[in-house]
């Protein structure tokens, strides 16, 4: 069974998006994971449709109706899907590399895409969503992190990698952030690459990227080494 | 002068992709922002417009050359530019909704996508190139990442949410977790709406919002407390 995922948005149109193409592309043509997306609107109220309505106790936007999700929900996963659910939110669970990793080594997952001002907290709660984050900014909804979620979850797929990227040495693999890299001419614009790359000596060379990790963690991402107890 | 992003890629045909529909799509039609696609492999060399190279040291992948990549940037933006260089890159500064908001207030942002194991820093340092990472988790490239970076500041230009959403009182623009929504029906599946919303006093409400928003950064999100010194 490969990867399954399913989409609740009302903007269908943007998936697979990126998601078609290179990588994950070539991946969902191979069926290594594949795509489904579920439009919320077929299960809205009414002549109009209507999925959302407004905030109980005022306020400003609109809240996505309880009712209407779940019946999306309801339909896109079956009693017995052992997928997660997902809710893609700023007020969610940071994501990390460790939860892409879990993702990818599980059945799929349904993902929802929240728009207006959100979702009413009734069918997080009776429908088990969980609200992930993908960062600390607020998008125009939930669908341009789901396309970053399923980006992550999918390269880490059996098989859809290859030689287009190494898996293991990667910045957050081992908790630290990646050392600088250089390639071809050694000389560029007055600038060498340092020597030690050079040297051909392999012992050297991996001291040396594992002090830079370290130096560019200890700069930039302190809160890293925290996380580590180091 | 509307806000003007130019996006470097070996993919150009991801864009405008979920940027070209709903909000952030009208915003582009009405030229409330525009944007360019530069494909870096038109800066490639010898008859297969090589970009990349092996990286020096050893190790998997492939590294961007900083040649290639600084003539792509030197096209796309010229001497007296002032948008921003951004590199989307998982060692970079996180993004935050503060950052957001200033690119917002900018003139634009000329924005690298790396490929392959990373780009020779080189022509980050000669560049200047602002390595900015959405999240803690590896993506395929930095395509997805600019596509998110776009669209949290293309909502913040003027003109472009309207009414479709509140500006204010949203996660992270007071530096806490949204609280709940609720909306029609009154129940739903026996969960009532909290009655506080249902009273129509609008100091209850708002206090109740507010001790919401406190509880659930406590209790998700205690590092958000932290950076306010709560």
């Amino acid at each position: 069974m490969s990867f399954r995922a399913t989409v609740l948005t009302l903007y269908p149109e943007m998936f697979p998006g990126a998601l078609g193409i290179s990588l994950a592309g070539r991946a969902l043509e191979r069926g290594d994971w594949s795509l489904e997306t579920v439009q919320i609107r077929d299960f809205g109220l009414g002549r109009h449709r209507a999925v959302d309505d407004t905030p109980a106790g005022g306020g400003a936007g609109m809240v996505l109706r309880a009712d209407v999700l779940a019946a999306a929900i309801d339909y896109a996963s079956a009693a017995g899907d052992e997928r997660p659910r997902l809710l893609m939110s700023p007020r969610g669970k940071p994501l990390t590399q460790a939860r892409v990793r879990e993702l990818a080594d599980g059945p799929g997952a349904v993902i929802v895409c929240g728009r207006f001002e959100g979702v009413d907290q009734r069918v997080i709660d009776a429908r088990g969503l969980e609200e992930v984050s993908i960062g600390d900014y607020i998008l125009s909804g939930g669908e341009p992190a789901a396309l970053v979620l399923l980006d992550a979850v999918v390269r880490l797929l059996p098989g859809v990698m290859g030689n287009e990227a190494s898996g293991g040495e990667e910045s957050f693999e081992n908790g630290l952030l990646e050392h600088p890299h250089y390639t071809r001419p050694p000389e560029w614009e007055g600038r060498p690459i340092p020597d030690v790359l050079m040297s051909g000596n392999h012992g050297k060379i991996a001291a040396w990227r594992r002090q830079q990790s370290e130096k560019l963690t200890r700069e930039r991402r302190p809160d890293l080494l925290e996380d580590r107890g180091i």
